[in-house]
This record gives structure tokens, sequence and C-alpha cells, in this order.
């Protein structure tokens, strides 16, 4: 369901967009830093948001426009968060807003407002002005690769991906751009996250959507979606496939959610696997809960567990970290009850290690993508939660100034 | 009041204590690893204990103990924990138990038993009790430091100190060792800590005072006290200083729980300085929250980032850090009422960066104690919390197989 992105794939797949990235020099690599998305029809918007109480002020701005339910742009930085800089940052944020839609020629409030980079410093806004300019200018079917290229901070590389789903017999796209990244917890890691779709569909059911597909996808990676200043998932769905428009929560809503979903959990991976000095990508995968919350719980305690991540880094099969992350997460659970797989290969039972062919385990623990699978033998429910390794590069990534 | 070990310090300070610790070959280093503290008399007794589900077999054990509220011994044991390992695991806790109390000449129930190092692994029963009985054999009045060194696995060095008290005319004397070691977060880094006081006290009063004073002193150390499989704190108080019998909540019980405090305090900030791979011994103290656990909360989401721990490891003013956790530590802040101070400099506040002067600031960084101020501007409470960077050499203790 999830393709990967080609030439005119990602935000620029669903009919009446446009995208544009460029070099603005507010990132000290020169490389791409300002990001312009534009539907040529007004489109329905919903997004979701950081819950960090220092929230950027990109995420007040932008706020306001989802509350109206419509959008016609999204514009966004990289390099410079535009967090934690008072008065004059909110001042910028609108700033950036009124310069996109001068340019776009579509009202302030139409316009999505995103930024990622440093917390404290102001924005360079002479560097954003004619950033913004030169984007408007480029936008076009081909520019989805450069606008998710001008979003990424310490990405490896750019996240995108496409999805189809037939409603009434109309071909409804949908195409994202993303970035992490990654690190090892929440922290302040900004996942921004832009989705593009041609489906008509209500407003507020397009932000019910959302916010559910949300929590079962970006808010599963160990990289919390609610935690940076700056995190934001916006859909933009501007009805160009020419669909019945969704205005109840039918078989269409459903099928409309699924296909989001799926785009969702995607993006989500790839943004998992290439956390900063990942050398690993890991799904925990939690069966046997009684809700999903306590299943989810588990997953994130250990994917957050630093010990668990250092120990797929070092390729050692160590499920006592596992057993123990599973036991402090919270959730009541009886080791008894409770088996932990690597690769399907039972590592614990019974309450004790479990016997295990070393050359079997050992192909699991050498490989690229490993599965952690925590049965807690105790419901119906389960969840996954993606997450990488915790390697010496992480340390030299963050340990280093970035100002 | 809390002075350093020397030769006769530690455990063995307090009067009517002896110790020892031997090489008993379960650590492969072959360094020390069976210790033996005991008590002339029969000693009141309190414990803590982790509250992980998954709780090794020498847990089990010796809560049975405290329960009783009386002990003569502690037997413990490193490089193997004695947890996930089942029926056989439980045996042999009980086993190391009824060990000690034959060569001791003491009844089985009277003895505390704990284990630390690697999970899932059987204890190798013959070393262990040719172990206890050559720790048995060597018990002296000048054993507490081999007694420290034989519980210690990825610490650099044995913690252990002493204080006294005056009650009733009477000089109290109290002893403490312990191991961490430390890591940047709870997991399953084991905290041991064995506490020996000659105070007249009744073992109800004791353990209410313990467990008051570990909730300010060892769970105030970013590697929670309440998460390893196998944490205990314990303390044993046999009387011999002759004081009048503490029985109810009087003054000497009130200068009893300070010194005892003041000790624990002090182990916690020695344990927190040799976290694993620790280059900066950091504290965090949060003033101005509506509560002592609010002030607790924002601590540990500061120590606990693993971006606050990389960023002091690189010497890296990054107050953003600092303030996105406050931000994300799910206590209600006002970021503008907020300030933060790196070494008394204040970096942020009214909601942006502060000036600063970089030279100064640098000073601070550069120190091995850094003290990290956040003052939330909205009460009259506040918290310590104690924890240490984040190195490349955390990475590499904890990603090389252990096993």
């Amino acid at each position: 369901m999830f393709s990967e992105q080609s030439a005119k794939a990602g935000i620029t797949y669903p009919k009446g967009f446009l995208a544009a990235g460029v070099k603005a020099g507010i990132k000290r690599s020169g490389n791409p830093d300002v990001a312009v998305i534009y539907s040529e029809k007004e489109a329905a918007v919903a997004g979701t948001f950081t819950k960090n109480a220092v929230a950027a002020a990109p995420v007040h701005v932008s706020k306001a426009v989802v509350a109206t339910h419509t959008a016609h742009a999204i514009v966004a930085n990289a390099g410079c968060a535009n967090a934690c800089t008072g008065a004059q940052g909110e001042e910028d944020a609108v700033c950036m807003q009124e310069i996109a839609a001068d340019a776009l020629g579509c009202r302030a409030q139409d316009v999505i407002v995103a930024s990622t980079g440093i917390i404290g410093q102001p924005l360079p806004m002479d560097k954003v002005e004619s950033g913004i300019h030169a984007a408007v200018k480029a936008l076009s079917l081909d520019g989805s690769a450069d606008a998710g290229n001008a979003i990424i901070t310490t990405d490896t590389y750019s996240k995108a991906g496409t999805t189809t789903v037939a409603l009434g017999g109309k071909e409804v796209r949908f195409g994202v751009i993303a970035k992490g990244s990654g690190m090892i917890r929440p922290d302040m890691a900004t996942v921004l996250c832009f989705i593009t779709t041609d489906a008509d569909i209500d407003g507020v059911l397009l932000q019910e959507a959302l916010s559910e597909v949300i929590e079962h996808s970006l808010n599963m990676i160990s990289i919390d979606g609610d935690m940076s200043t700056n995190d934001m998932a916006i859909v933009l769905a501007n009805g160009a496939a020419g669909n019945p428009k969704i205005k109840e929560k039918n078989a269409d809503y459903e099928a409309f959610k699924n296909a989001l979903l799926a785009l969702c959990q995607g993006i989500s991976e790839k943004i998992a696997a290439d956390g900063e000095g990942a050398t690993k990508f890991l799904t925990i995968h939690v069966k046997g809960a009684k809700s999903f919350a306590d299943a989810k719980t588990v997953g994130m305690s250990v994917a957050n567990s630093p010990l668990v991540k250092t120990a797929f880094f070092g390729e050692d099969p160590n499920w006592g970290r596992v057993i123990c992350a599973v036991g402090y997460s919270g959730v009541s659970m009886d080791p008894h009850r409770t088996t932990v797989k690597f690769g399907g290969i039972p590592v614990y039972s019974d309450g004790v290690g479990a016997a295990y062919d070393a050359d079997a385990l050992r192909a699991v623990m050498t490989a690229h993508d490993i599965v952690i699978e925590v049965d807690l033998g105790d419901g119906p429910e389960e969840a996954k939660v993606w997450t990488c390794d915790f390697s010496y590069e992480y340390v030299k990534i963050n340990g280093e100034y970035h100002t």
C-alpha cells in the first residue's frame, strides 16, 4: 500500500499540489532550508502538534490556521527552530506567514508555518524572506524531493512516501514528506510531517482521522511525537480527486483513514530507522496486553531503555535488559507468563532464559532490522513501537556544539 | 556531617559490627565478590526494595527478613544477579542465607541476602559457598573496604561514608557502603546500599525513617532506586551505642532521621558522580515548584534527557535542551516565569535566552561539578536530583557483551 517516492511522487503525487525547496543560507551547511507546499485549490486542513509546554512560535501560529479547518499552503524552514524566542519569535512566525501569503496570492490565515533547528536563536528574517520568494517561484510538480530536503536537519536522508485508495470509483492519492531525526528518546528531535491528499473530506472529520492515525503511527516511535518544541503533522486535503465528499463516518471514511494510517506508519518506520547514529532498526511488538495503552507503555519502556539500545548496538542478545524494562514499565505483568523473542527466536519464557540456537540468534542480532517480541500472556491487545539502537555516533552528534 | 571512610570507617565505624569481602571467583575479573556484614548483637532491620515487577530472588528472600524487623547479618555477592533464574534462583538465594547463618551461628531468617551482576544466569553455588565461609572467617573491624569492593560491578570505586549524631548524651554512629553504578537512566543499574548504626531504635520506626530518607536521597539519583531487578537499601541498628531507645517520633527520632538523611544524600552524590563513563557530576536543583513531587518530576525529566547529558559531555551550554526537558516533564509550567541558570549564571529567562559572559560560562561548563538550576517561579517547594553526563564510554561499557 505504501510505495517509494518516484521523481514526481511524494507530496506532489496527489492532484493539485506543487512544492519547492531552496537554499536560503539559514543552515550553516548551505543545504536547502526553505520549503513551500501549495495547493492550487483551498484545502481542508488538520494538524497535530507538540504537547510541550514550551511550544515554539510557529506552533502557535499554525494551530490558529488549523482551527479554521482550511488552508492553502505550508511554509517551512530548517536550521533555526524559532523556539524560546519570545515576542520577536511570534512576530517572525507571523511574518513568515504573511510573506508566503503575499507571494502566493492567498490569505495569511491560510498558510501553515513550521520551523526546525536550533532553539533560542532568532530567525534570520532577511534570508527567510528571500528564501520564501525563491521557493514560491520554484513551485512545481517535481518539487517534492527538494521540499523534503529543505526540512531535514540531522536526518541522513529525506523521508517520503505515497499511497492511493479508491473512493466512490475515484482514485484518491496521498503523499507525505517528513523529517526526524531520530534520537533515542523524545526530547526535542523535531518531527515535521506534511501530508497532501486530493481527497474531498470535511475538515472536522479530517482532523478526527488524523488525530487517530497519528496516535498509531508517529506517536509509536520512541521519538515521541509530542515532545519537541516544534513537532507538527499537517494534512491538506484539496478535493481534486473528485470523490464523493466524505461528510460522515461511512465506509469511505474508514477507507480514507486506513490509507492515511498506512502512509503514516510507513513514514514512521523510516523516521525511526534514521535515528541519529542508528545502526539498527528495532520494532518492539508487544502482544497479549489487556489494552492498547498497556501494550504501548511496555513497548515505549523497552524502546526508551538506553541499556536495551546499547545492547542491540553491540549485537548482544541481552534479553535480561528487555525483561527488566518490561518489569519497570509500570504495567502490571507476570514474569512467568511473559515471553520474549528476538527475530522469532524465544529467549525468555517461564521466568527464565530459554535455550536457543546460538548461530540462529547471532544471525538475528547481526541483521539491520530486528523485531523484539514481548508477549505478556494477559490479553488480546497489541502495539508496535519503532526505534533504533544507540551508538557512539549518537553521542558524537549530540555532544558537539550545534550553535 | 558526612566524612570520608578511613581504615576503620565505613560500616564497621558503628560499635558492634564486623565486615569482610573476599574473592570467590564469581566475577570474571577475579576481583572480590562476596561480602558479609555481621552485627554482634541482633539488630533492628529496615529495607527498601526495587519496585520492578521482575524482582530478583534475593529481593524476595530479604523482604521476608525485613518483615520480621530483626536481623543479624547481610550476605551479598557481585558478578551474578540471580535474577530471572526461576525456582532454582529462589532455592539458591535461600541456600546463600542458610550457608551464611550456619557459618555465623545465627538463624537463617536473620540473614539479608543481596546479589548484583548479570541477569539470567544461575549462581555458581560452589563458589558462593566457599566465598561465604571465607568471608565469615575474615570478619573484622577493618573489613569495611573489602566488603565495599566485593559488592561493586562497573563502579570505578567503592562508595562509603560515616556520620555521627548525639542522642541522649550518647554518640551514635552510622556507616554505609554502596554500589551504583551509574548509568544514565534507571533501567537495571543495581543500587545496593548497606547501612549500619549502633543506634537503639524500634524496628517499625527504623523502617519509617529509612523509607522517608530514601525518597529524598537514593530515589533522587536519575539512576532510580526502584528500577533494577535487584535494588535494595538495608539498615541494621544494633543498639550498641546505648542511647535511650527511640520508641516514638520525638526529638531523638528527628535527629536520627536527619543523620540518616545526610549519610544517604552523601552516598547518593557519590553514586551519581560515578555513573558509567561519567565525566561530569550534575546537580539539577529545581526551585519554585508547587510541590516536592513536581520539583522531582521536573528534575528527573532534565536528568534523564540524553540530549542534556550529551550536551554537558560536550561542554555545550545548550539551555534549549534543558528548557525543552522542563517543558515536556508533564508538570504545568509557564515558560515566561521560568529561569534556568548554569553554575549560578542565568542562561534563560522571560521566555528567551539570557545574555551571559561567555568566559564565565565556559568556566562553569568545563568544570567537573555543575549545578543546573531551574526556577519555575510558581511556588515554595524544591528538590535536588543528581546525575552524570553521557559519554562515548557509556556506550562502550554497555554495548559490549557482559555475559
